[in-house]
């Protein structure tokens, strides 16, 4: 089975997923705007706590999907969810037949829209475990984790899929194909809810103090995630709470992705990890206050950074 | 019927009010830390947008109210009711038996601590609706309002509250005696809950921002405190959501109390306005997951602020 790959948002995470299927033999190419220059003169430079060091030269790289030079088999999509990032038109003009569309992305709900514009291509899902930092244009540094969750929406078993999980797992990295991947990501979402936003609405306390200081509230809002995706036709298993809880116990202290964002002045997954959860709820008439609340504060803060940044 | 009075706590609002009395006849005294050197030297120069500007010389100005010679017949009490702030230990060696101590503070429920300590002398607890500055050490600027509600929480009329309450008319204030006080209390809450700390969890958005954007959740908060008013035994009236929401629309954009002392890197009044609303609501058992959340965020907020300042 042929393996060219175009990765769209090559930043850390593109990069290094990208970086992985290029050692595993996959002819990878990038879009990437903001380091275009740099990675187009010397590539990527990979510092793995676990898989070592090499250099990532990708086949293509590019400034926009409209240029490459090829039909893709996989278009991997690794840009954030964002209200201001239009994904469809991101990556339409490089999304052939044959192309299968993957996702390593936060949040839940994400795949609709997509799947909406390109009914007819292979969609598979992805979310990616992983610390993972970009140190300077084109040098990516993996800290630690790294874990892959692949998944189709609908049951069948398709072999492009597992093939793309064997080239993940040949480069070295765990992969693992979801028979629930929507399930995986509530999963997910029942960690990210409390944390993500309480990190940034604390003013930047990392998940230790939060969980030291305010666990019951964490479970509360852990909770109603959990009632959400059983509400969503996709019950989480009966100790994920607990397992979370004891999880993040055992994690260094940790900075959430919404928190590293905030502290850029980015914008924040705000609405894939919390307006989609709240939007499920309130379309299946659970009643998710907490986490509703935790919405409408990163809702203000966002509002904020806005204006600030208009300001200057 | 003889006034002397002592104000401790002499801040902006303390330093207004004590400039009022003064200015009605009565003998005040002050204590005040912070600005010490400069009070008991030139006063305080008061500047007010509805009452002209005056010099308030206090008849003693004291670093502690154990130096107070005399017995004061009213302690007006206007500190910040903040967990580091001993208001019981702060006014002790002032409290005579003929004293009463006057509250002039945020929050709900702050009246017990002080009656278990003093419970022979007459308390009247007393709101301040103004916005008031401090511009420099002795200087103080009376912005807008300035109206005060006092009460007694027993339901006699006592007449040393109607004696306080002429002295304030007299000096050209809005002084009013509430039949509930404590209702009163928990009508201004219904305006803090959701205002104060939205404006401090935004980053700082103003009133009007905040009920442009999210004014379902502002609601949702006031109709919880409503709620835990009434569990209490205060019902409010129908209309106070109503109320509250038409008078922030029609108020210049304002800067809350929290967000004011939150800028200065201050302690907020957390406890006073969110913690002691919701212990009112778990003893009635009361569910109020949207205060709930604030109340557990603004800790989240104060924990941080304690640690940097740690780390300072």
């Amino acid at each position: 089975m042929s393996s060219k790959v175009l990765i769209v948002g090559a930043g850390a995470i593109g990069g290094f997923y990208g970086g992985l299927l290029a050692k595993a033999g996959a002819e990878v190419s990038v879009v990437c705007r903001s380091d275009y220059h740099i990675v187009k003169q010397q590539g990527y430079r990979i510092k793995s706590h676990a898989l070592g060091c090499w250099q990532f030269m990708p086949d293509q790289v590019l400034r926009d999907a409209a240029d490459y030079d090829g039909q893709a088999d996989y278009l991997i999509l690794c840009s954030k969810v964002t209200p201001d990032i239009d994904r469809v038109a991101l990556i339409r003009d490089a999304v052939a037949p044959q192309t299968a569309i993957v996702l390593i992305q936060n949040g839940v709900e994400i795949e609709e829209e997509l799947q909406q514009a390109f009914p007819d291509n292979l969609l598979i899902s992805g979310l990616a475990f992983i610390c993972c930092n970009r140190l300077a244009p084109g040098e990516i540094s993996h800290l630690a984790y790294g874990k892959l969750i692949l998944g189709n929406l609908s049951d069948s078993h398709e072999p492009k899929t597992s093939h793309l999980r064997d080239l993940f797992l040949q480069a070295g990295i765990e992969c693992v194909i979801s028979e629930d991947i929507v399930a995986s990501r509530w999963q997910k979402c029942v960690w990210n809810a409390p944390f993500n936003p309480l990190s940034v609405l604390s003013g930047g306390l990392a998940t230790q103090a939060i969980l030291q200081n305010q666990e019951n509230f964490v479970r509360r809002v852990m909770q109603e995630v959990c009632s959400i995706a059983e509400a969503c036709g996709h019950a989480l298993p009966a100790d994920i709470v607990e397992a979370h809880i004891a999880l993040t116990r055992d994690m260094p202290p940790y900075k959430t992705s919404m928190l590293l964002d905030f502290e850029r002045g980015h914008t924040m997954e705000t609405e894939a990890i919390l307006g989609n959860a709240v939007r499920a709820a309130q379309r299946h008439g659970v009643d998710c206050p907490c986490l509703q609340s935790l919405y409408v504060l990163m809702q203000l803060r966002e509002l904020q950074i806005r204006s600030n940044s208009l300001l200057n």
